[in-house]
């Protein structure tokens, strides 16, 4: 075994590097029966050199904060970064042949962070590039050290509007050190792509979202090591390096047909490939180390934010409140960020953006960039806070969803849901987000009903891992709890309760307020009922809700400002029913037609979600 | 009052309509004390020619199928969308000023097709153009008429990465028919936009993408004209023309200023600028009427679909059964039209592109204008089939929930959903596609067990209306039902029943065969169990479950390749509790952690939905 650690690898050792990174990539993909050889072969050239004499990268410390950053966008060619995990000394032979895509085994079919190298889960085409926007937010604003985000893009990826999101802000933000490097092999999953191997339109929209363009033979070493130089020298934009490949390159058989994409080799071929490329080889070399101080700024520990108070009965938006506490929270933790899609003066995020512009990023109306941005911005120890609607966090789903793949921890609150926000309509109001929410592996999904819970809730999101939402409404209501009333997450409030309730209201959020004037209806004709505040829908106190059941009699109204599938009413009912508790009999009051204008209480009252229809459900279950 | 109809209205008038226009959003909007007066002030001159002098449109038959369309991608714009009705006669000035934004009225804060002269619902930015898109295939390749599509896009939308999405498929499909009006008037919600009065760099980008791009004064009435005469020759792409314009434009003390977004004006101001512009006008005007020839190509009537037919116990993916019933009904009818998002050889589209190339559009890699596409195109009475792997389509979540709002009728076929798929790992795996497609108004949501079925419910879809979900598998598995046997929407199956029954296992898709094989296993040690295919999840058969909870004690064991949350489980024990049974005892087996690579049978084993698993869960509601 030869290995070579030094900045000044040449080329010759990379040719041979290249090489094994092929072999290797049929070989692990063959042995597993399935994965993408081809699409790892047009890269191979790219990442050899890369790896052996661009990228700055302690492999023994993959967590050193001045170590580059590298990103297979295209997380497909998995076959090609556990090659050069091989190649590096990170991962062995035997792992990676017969570890590959296997049941329990960290070298899954797309890299996820579960291995050390890996910053985040990709797959899901058009997010990798997004992702590294925000590891290169990190590094020019907030770590300000010289690592370089390096991103590896398929051509077919180029096609979605998530990557030309990722290139508009990262000129945006003059982001010159993130390069990417889209590897132009002309053929996607079911034939060519859409612009072949059409290196000038490429390079024109490239260049016209404000990049450095670099065009370049992806298979000439020498040019493709200019090219990274030039990447890094210093400028004020990104950096696209356009690289002609060819699909299946080394192997002559394959080469640039279509067919071959998302095969492994059968065995017969997968030797005639290996010969053809030279044999095996068991290489292993690292390149240039990383440089800068490692000093990370901003990352001093948290202290508590400063408490943020209401009155007692005062009118306050919980939108308003999650602005204040975010400010708060932003002076007593200099790892806190936040993000916004243009609607800041909507979500109060505008009040973090004045007293710590430095750590805000306004993202515009680009929700999956924003919510990718935030990744970026965990994947380097921050604490990312991004807001918009409500309503369209459903733009960014697959990358809230390929978040909790990563393991990362964000924090969304979307504002404005629901009917309550009344005149502007249906397209406006999140009636899903509970829905899509809860179905996220390891969320946690919140609804204050008032400001001091809010501001409760948003603290603690600080600390909550994974993926975190907040919902706040659009109108004020009053604060129902004192200042220093403790709000876990998991839990619930009992807000009335009697040793003659008869039947349970259960609401979160705007519903909450229905719920308790409901209650009053109720008391007026002699019918108690125990009120519950719902502002933790996942993880639902069910002790709670159980206890309350068995108090009244199995009678529970849920009332929620939702489609009836999915969101609160399907949680308590759910987890009842789940939990064991025998006897249920449940009226579910949720938003079932297509709502239209009108006011927040007409349409509450056109839903069957206001005070009167819940008083009116908790009657007929007594009838 | 002046009617005029003809299709040389000269500048004059034009600039009177356009005052009017300006004055008339003001008035509606401060009538309604909601709604953005001051982004319609803006496009005023814009929509005054377009209207007056291009927008060949029957006003009085909406529906001709010869009309040009016009689409409002800045849906905010609805004052000013709504002040055109009122201009060309069609809405009366009370309802403008009086109907809007209230409650059961249908000018909505944002248009929606309620109203006969809107195409789709916009409101969420960025779709507005991309369903262009589709209407504009439509027109080119299928009614092929010389229609035109209008599009009134908002500068800020243009940082929606689904904005260029639809500029690169309209320049693939050399949309010459579709013509984006950019409404550039620097000031987005809460401050500049990202590319502020920077037309050059607009222009860099629209022309990058394809497009012919005309820069113009958005208030100089006769460039304008100029420019939609120009967009209207003949050509190759689309065309982009980008609007400089001023927010607030004709009212001096708020033109170009920041802050008024989104605001109407006070009583007192709007006095002024209605003073300021002229005052009052109630002029009507219509412009040129459409040309074409109005025959509908391919409009036919439907048959039936020819039959498609396996072999009981053949081993069938479902995916496969779609694509085959695909092409027949493509022969039955030939509205049916079908999109893919590039992995038409992994979702069985390619057999309908393959025999109906006419009819089939390759989206590459967009999942959101795939779905924008077949927006359109239901726009203009066709009947999409949309696929992609099932996971991708949060990426079009936004897009569906607003299809939903435009009450419009799309088919999306989702492939390789769950743990099922094996080796590829978490980032191709849909574990949250039910809870999202559940939560989408007025959705169906299907999910067939075999090929018999699949073929059915993919017949079913192409008559159901609203938005129709079909989940298909990736592996092949025994087909269980005779050919001729029925699925109707909202069914269910029970393939397994006796007298005896004591427990009752439901599954869905992969999991009905876990529970067959479980039924088999409980058989094995005398315990006897019914099993239902529940192929329909949305609606769900609460007859059929009821019966069976009703015979079994009301022990249930549901399985489903999902997370645990808004699935078929849920769909089950909320529809059993809200149906008033009274006795549960529900297993509920779903997959509750994160997966990674493995075989179906290994992952599916780990996450405890195998046959293996429901049975043990059997075995304890009876211990």
């Amino acid at each position: 075994m030869t290995t070579i650690t030094r900045a000044d690898i040449g080329l010759d050792t990379v040719a041979e590097l290249a090489a094994q990174l092929r072999v290797d990539a049929i070989r692990a993909s063959t042995s597993a029966g399935s994965g993408h050889p081809t699409s790892s072969m047009s890269a191979a050239d790219l990442l050899a050199v890369l790896v052996a004499r661009h990228l700055r990268y302690d492999w023994d410390h993959p967590d050193d904060p001045r170590n580059d950053h590298l990103i297979y966008s295209k997380g497909h060619a998995s076959p090609l970064a556990y090659s050069v995990f091989k190649a590096v000394g990170v991962v062995g032979d035997e792992e990676l042949i017969h570890g590959y895509r296997r049941f329990g085994q960290r070298l899954q079919g797309h890299p996820t962070p579960i291995l050390p190298w890996v910053d985040v889960a990709t797959g899901s085409l058009g997010q990798g590039l997004p992702d590294g926007v925000g590891v290169a937010l990190a590094g020019k604003y907030l770590d300000r050290e010289p690592y370089r985000v390096w991103v590896l893009c398929g051509d077919s990826e180029m096609a979605e509007g998530s990557i030309w999101e990722a290139l508009d802000k990262a000129s945006h933000y003059r982001l010159s050190n993130l390069i990417a490097i889209v590897d132009v092999n002309r053929l996607g999953q079911r034939g060519e792509t859409d612009l072949g191997w059409d290196l000038d339109a490429y390079a024109a929209r490239a260049d016209a979202f404000g990049a450095r363009v670099i065009a370049v033979d992806g298979h000439d070493l020498a040019a493709v090591d200019d090219a990274l130089t030039e990447a890094t020298d210093p400028g004020d934009a990104p950096t696209v390096i356009l690289a002609k490949t060819v699909k299946g390159k080394g192997f002559s058989e394959i080469e640039n047909q279509n067919g071959w994409h998302g095969k492994p080799l059968p065995p017969d071929m997968a030797r005639r490939a290996i010969a053809e490329l030279g044999g095996e080889r068991d290489l292993t070399l690292r390149g240039p180390r990383p440089s800068g101080d490692g000093g990370r700024r901003g990352a001093a520990p948290a202290g508590s934010p400063a408490p943020v108070a209401y009155e007692l009965g005062a009118k306050v938006a919980t939108r308003k409140a999650y602005g204040d506490a975010l400010v708060a929270l932003g002076a007593s933790d200099p790892r806190v960020v936040a993000l916004d899609g243009e609607v800041s003066n909507s979500t109060y995020a505008d009040e973090f953006a004045e007293a710590y512009p430095g750590r805000y990023f306004e993202m515009y109306i680009a929700e999956q960039q924003m919510v990718a941005a935030a990744t970026g911005l965990a994947v380097r120890g921050y604490k990312p806070f991004a807001s918009t609607f409500a309503a369209f966090f459903t733009r960014a789903h697959d990358f809230i969803r390929m978040g909790a793949i990563s393991g990362v921890d964000l924090r969304l609150a979307g504002s404005h849901a629901g009917v309550e926000i009344g005149a502007d309509g249906p397209s406006q109001m999140a009636l899903e987000d509970l829905a899509m929410f809860r179905a996220v592996h390891g969320s946690t999904v919140l609804c204050p009903a008032d400001g001091t819970s809010a501001v409760a809730l948003t603290n603690a999101m600080a600390a909550n891992p994974g993926i975190s939402y907040l919902r706040t409404t659009r109108g004020a209501y009053p604060v129902l709890y004192h200042d220093g009333e403790t709000f876990p997450i998991g839990g619930a409030k009992l807000l009335r309760h009697s040793d003659r309730d008869r039947v349970t209201l259960v609401g979160t959020g705007v519903t909450l307020h229905a719920c308790l004037a409901a209650a009053e209806l109720l008391a007026t004709t002699g019918i108690q009922a125990r009120v519950i505040d719902a502002y933790s829908i996942k993880p639902l106190d069910m002790e709670t809700l159980a206890t309350a059941a068995g108090a009244t009699g199995g009678r529970i109204v849920v009332a929620e400002d939702h489609h009836p599938e999915g969101g609160l009413g399907s949680a308590v009912i759910d987890g009842l029913v789940t939990s064991g508790v025998a006897e249920l009999h449940v009226a579910h009051l949720a938003v079932r037609e297509m709502p239209g204008s009108g006011t927040g209480p007409e349409l509450m009252a056109w839903a069957g979600i206001d005070a009167d229809h819940i008083a009116a459900a908790a009657r007929a279950l007594l009838a």
